[in-house]
């Protein structure tokens, strides 16, 4: 039975499609445009989010303003796609996985002869980043699967799922493959303060699967733990240095901590593209502090007295003691991470 | 200078006002009343909340019953206050404070010879109710200063404030100690989901007296503790067993153990009353589940997709090797607590 997932973004036939994740949990609904700059501004008000998503948004505006032009010659297209990719590094400027993609479409279209050479080589590139980050994270699936056993309980954190990916999601690979080969179990998400995306995304896609999902708060890691069995945390990766430590969303690391106490596996799940191996140790990786008031505001109503004002740094950094695994495309790497990250790297 | 800190509730001259807290943090209003059932309501509506506060609210609710009784005999006047009695009982069923500071005054005026004199006696030990928490936290405060330092950074969970009493607080009264001897120091406090006592309550009242407070997630333990320099943590308590187990609001236990990894020394400040000789371990001590829909709705949003329930443990159970000490009104109890828990308690 195919899992009831829908596309998060997909190209046809000169047209983009993907979700506005703004309006979930409340309801599904498609944005469909022919125009590359309503893609940018999805990704500006991330109606696309998740760093593998935008990677592949990025890709496809430059596929829509590729398909769409009317330069006559490819002079005149490359100028237009380089517009294109101006404006779309400015929507989120520190997402990697942005300029990343940005940069190998531009770099398969330098050398088109012609308009028609120029569009081909831009659409088949975009299409092909879309089906790379696929294709990783079904290999992430199946290499994870065999963690999770049959009436089990998976907690995890934030949305590492297929809405921040184009289809199937990182921490959530692991879950859809068990699932899909018939075993039963039950997960539980973390809400995910501040932007709740355990609860508004992670829960929603779970449920729409058929996947038992309950959400607990963030604080509820610990009491959880003490009440109820859980057999295994996975989680998603922002970034992961070559020692192993991992940069993922806040609440991470508490979360590491509380599991190794009481004796539950955590895995990370990411594609081998999230390992930095031009650094080693965790507080080498920048962690983004953003505006106190995206902590104080829930929903435009104040939770805070007026004055008063909140510290919010959006990540955290799990050191490599705390980490059972990593979950790549290639293969799980067990520690010492320091030796065996280089296997699958290099 | 006196603490700017609003006393949560008082009898004066058979009249109680007490802060609706409901109306935090945008508005500090009163509720000033003559009539025991709005102060029974304001409990049943959290209007008045903490343990002890709640202690102290419906032994004034029954001396209002007494100032203002019409009975002629005292017999009369005795089935008024069980009345009131009874219907204080149902208010909040779970909260034990309530209890024993109903039974505490039922039991000074069972003796009572005429309507005036149950009348005394009922009032009376209102107020000594009142006095006896008042003075526990300012006891708790001087053992608990010493503790801060110039110029520390305390971190601290829910609100075990001043609002939670009837004033000063039990997790706060070392910082207003600290901060009335001249003392500069800064707070941190975790917002506290789901109810957000930290963000609403605790900032509110700390902010108010010009103590140095900011908000933060409770999921950014760990990556506040890996950034910034934290000093202390202090936190309040709902019941300590004789072995030093300390049930408190979820989120406590995480805290104490992000905590220890850090080498961050973790004091719980609680009155002797709070602990429970009869029981040892953490794991006998009941905690409560509530609603789901409590963590799934805030401000009457929906966070969760229709269909997709929470798991709510209110409370957590930190064990005793996380715990650096325990801060009373008769001194602060270090391990072993299993042999010095009993030296404050018998």
């Amino acid at each position: 039975m195919p899992l009831n997932l829908p596309r998060t973004i997909e190209f046809v036939d000169g047209r983009v499609r993907f979700i506005n994740q703004l309006k979930l949990p409340h309801a599904l609904e498609y944005v469909e445009t022919s125009d590359w700059r309503r893609v940018a501004e999805a990704i500006r008000r991330m109606e696309v989010r998740g760093a593998p998503a935008i990677g592949v948004a990025a890709a496809f505006a430059l596929a829509l303003a590729a398909y769409h032009t009317r330069a006559r010659v490819v002079d005149e297209a490359w100028k237009e796609l380089e517009v294109c990719a101006e404006e779309l590094r400015r929507t989120r400027p520190t997402a990697v996985n942005l300029f990343w993609a940005i940069n190998r479409v531009l770099e398969a279209a330098k050398s088109a002869g012609s308009v028609e050479e120029l569009r081909r080589a831009v659409v088949e590139t975009a299409l092909e980043i879309q089906r790379a980050d696929e294709e990783a994270n079904r290999r992430i699936g199946e290499h994870g699967e065999s963690l999770i056993g049959d009436g089990d309980t998976v907690m995890t954190i934030c949305n590492a799922g297929s809405l921040a990916t184009s289809y199937y999601g990182t921490a959530t690979a692991p879950l859809y493959a068990a699932f899909e080969r018939g075993k039963r179990f039950k997960v539980l998400v973390l809400e995910t303060r501040p932007y709740l995306q355990g609860a508004r995304l992670t829960a929603w896609e779970l449920h729409r699967v058929g996947i038992p999902v309950k959400i607990i708060t963030d604080n509820a890691i610990g009491i959880v733990m003490q009440k109820e069995r859980v057999d295994l945390v996975i989680t998603g990766a922002d970034r992961i240095t070559r020692k192993g430590y991992v940069a993922n969303k806040v609440g991470t690391y508490p979360l590491a901590l509380v599991a190794k106490e009481h004796g539950v596996p955590f895995y990370v799940a990411a594609p081998t593209s999230t390992i930095d191996l031009t650094i080693e140790r965790g507080d080498e990786i920048p962690i983004e502090v953003r505006p106190g008031s995206e902590v104080t505001e829930i929903y435009g109503v104040r939770i805070a007295p007026e004055g008063v004002d909140a510290l919010y740094y959006a990540f955290d950094v799990t050191p490599p003691k705390l980490v059972s695994g990593i979950i790549t495309e290639k293969g799980i790497v067990y520690p010492p991470f320091e030796k065996n990250i280089l296997k699958v790297t290099t």
